[in-house]
């Protein structure tokens, strides 16, 4: 049996990976690859994670007991964990060069508890001096994700393809469950009626779109510059007699143009950009100006200014950025001219969306593996296990920011009315 | 009749002010004056509100239909009103020497629709340059206003003696019912159990922390730097059977020792000044740090950043700030590690809780003006109703901020269960 056969054999199919280390793949092991393991191992002292080498030995200083090991192959991989783990690791781990045995969002959170936050000054340089997405960009990584074809989406979303954090109104739901309960929060704290307009600015495959239309009535355009999502969510709209009311462009947010009584973004802010805030801000202003307009925010961000991980930014999210609530705050509604009226963090919500997706991806293993090869599979499963892990530990949050122009009445004045039931048909 | 006494005749008893101006109060009107008041009511253009000279005759370019109508009794003022009408509007009104026609609020309203934003980035330098509130500064502050005396506050307040914004559930409770529903709506956030321990940071008379002790059994350490305020918590406490298990404390939120389940402060964030964040963020990041704890956070807040009204910081909150969400999220809880789990903007709400306070207060006309004078009645006037003017037309917002340490469990994970029932009795 090669190697390889055993390692597969050896791969449960959710996600627990106890793969043995391929004998001596990164050649004889000298004193200096000993001498860089000891200082990898305690770089993540105090996690009960240890480092094995090619040779089958743990690094020195690892510890007795572990809640998983890192598994080097070469010596290239240990070095680029010593230099960059941020990158490398997802680097190694993607081409199979590094493995772990435990849970993977296990042993993920356990490091993660070891990295120390980069200094601040650091990461508020970085995100003023990035560059701000154009267009062109802007589109190029949109379809650097989303474009990677419907069918791959379809094999670990729920029914709607609802790519962002689901909302378990209880802690058995479904994903397909806490997804529709999603859709139905977003539409109550905007408080729809029917015969209302609402822009909604990057819609992925257009399940709120659609949602939006059949549920509470309201006339929707959606923007999305995926060409694929769109092409999906517009049969969809057909086959469902929505396409006099839901209309899907294919645009940046940038060229939203009209007036509506609402304005709603799921998912998209991440990919805005942090230099973009501003353009963000205009199409806020004009397109949410009538007196009793509204809008609502979902993102992924941050306690404090931070850039994305450079693995994810590299292979998952080019040009991706995840703000705090101050910068969205600050630099995105009050230049607008709103106020923000309520905001929740469902964090805990996208941990258990993520675990749920990890489950039906680790299901659609070999497929995925034989249309896109072991190393896509393996990229795809890290950031999944990966950001499982961030938001389960507060690394990432999730925040729901709904907002209304200064002198303009809000959407609701108390909360209650948005609990008295958990779905509402028109 | 004198003129003072027809004023008094003509004044209705629910702020609606309706006096005739003193004759000639200030001499012979000159062109000067002529030329000024036409600046003076350009600068209100638009606003449905006529500016009258001491002639008794409207100045040049007032508008035919008004909502109300401003009377200058004397050149001074009307130098005042175009120099600088942020302070000297207060300062002439409490004098007696500029009077209102109309209803105050509304009046008040029209006004500020009116004014220009001042610019940003002066307020931003302005913010930063304040000195921070020494522990000195602090006190002299809180004795400013909170010592004016418990019986001047019980003329006008609820039973409880709850001086920040009331939660109404719905729109016909009372002021009273109103205020419980806010101790419970802070409680239910904090998700308090039996037996655990909270620490307050700014009491005022001790409503809130005799009620988490009383109805979710508690053991509460509550900090304030007014000893009239604390006489009465105190009392109360005892009398209720509370007195081993509320502790009322006469010191400044920055000595709080200890860690506790829970931190919780309504009223205090707008005393605690720009340049103290620092300070308070380093008090909830030592009180806050076991697992499981959390905290909240109620204040008067902006939605950009801006000074209080000059006339506000001289005669009734001096060293008050009332800051953005984004400089608290940035600046005070980033810091102390804290994750933003929760925000609600109850603004509304205190524009209403401030129109019951005005009707109180407009009963309680004649005592007041007994025991503490015209001049001070007339600016505590004008600054209920200016208030209920700023939260009604979202200059002012009122932000509950709940909050946990990065890592640890939020104290809900859906908010549904924050509106099961209104209130909690043990």
């Amino acid at each position: 049996m090669t190697d390889a056969a055993r390692a597969t054999n050896l791969t449960s199919a959710a996600g627990l990976i106890v793969r043995q280390p391929r004998a001596r793949a990164g050649g004889r092991l000298m004193p200096f690859d000993r001498w860089l393991g000891r200082q990898v191992q305690q770089r993540i002292a105090d996690a009960p994670v240890r480092l094995e080498l090619w040779d089958g030995r743990f690094a020195d200083g690892a510890p007795q007991r572990a809640a998983g090991d890192l598994i080097v192959h070469d010596r290239r991989v240990l070095i680029g964990l010593a230099m960059n783990p941020e990158l490398y690791f997802g680097e190694a781990y993607a081409a199979g060069r590094l493995e772990v045995r435990g849970f993977l969002p296990d042993v993920l959170a356990a490091l993660s508890r070891r990295m120390a936050p980069r200094a601040a000054w650091r990461e508020r340089l970085a995100a003023v001096l990035s560059p701000a997405n154009s267009l062109t960009a802007a589109r190029r990584n949109v379809h650097h994700h989303y474009d990677l074809g419907n069918d791959f989406y379809a094999r670990w979303l729920d029914r709607e393809m609802v790519y962002t954090c689901a909302y378990y109104a209880d802690a058995e739901m479904s994903l397909e469950a806490a997804q529709r309960a999603k859709l139905d929060l977003v539409c109550r704290k905007l408080q729809l009626r029917a015969g209302e307009t609402v822009v909604e600015a990057g819609c992925g495959w257009g399940a709120l779109a659609r949602y939006m239309g059949r549920q509470y009535g309201v006339r929707v355009k959606a923007f999305n510059l995926s060409r694929e999502q769109l092409d999906w969510a517009r049969t969809r709209a057909r086959t469902e007699g929505l396409d006099g009311q839901v209309e899907f462009i294919e645009d940046d947010y940038r060229n939203v143009t009209g007036e509506y009584d609402a304005f709603v973004s799921v998912g998209m802010l991440e990919h805005v950009g942090r230099a973009s805030f501003h353009d963000l801000a205009h199409v806020v202003r004009r397109t949410v100006r009538r007196s009793g307009g509204r809008g609502l925010l979902h993102f992924i961000g941050r306690d404090a200014p931070r850039r994305l991980n450079p693995w994810i930014r590299r292979r998952i999210f080019p040009g991706a950025y995840t703000p705090t609530l101050a910068e969205v705050t600050a630099d995105v509604l009050a230049p607008a001219g709103m106020s923000v009226v309520d905001v929740e963090n469902l964090r805990l919500h996208y941990a258990r969306t993520l675990a749920h997706w990890s489950s039906r991806f680790a299901v659609a293993r070999e497929p995925v593996r034989e249309a896109y090869g072991e190393e896509f599979r393996r990229t795809w499963e890290l950031y999944l296990a990966g950001s499982e892990a961030a938001f389960a530990l507060g690394w990432l949050q999730l925040f729901q920011v709904v907002f209304s122009p200064r002198a303009s009445r809000p959407p609701f004045l108390t909360r209650a009315i948005l609990y008295g039931r958990d779905e509402r048909p028109v």
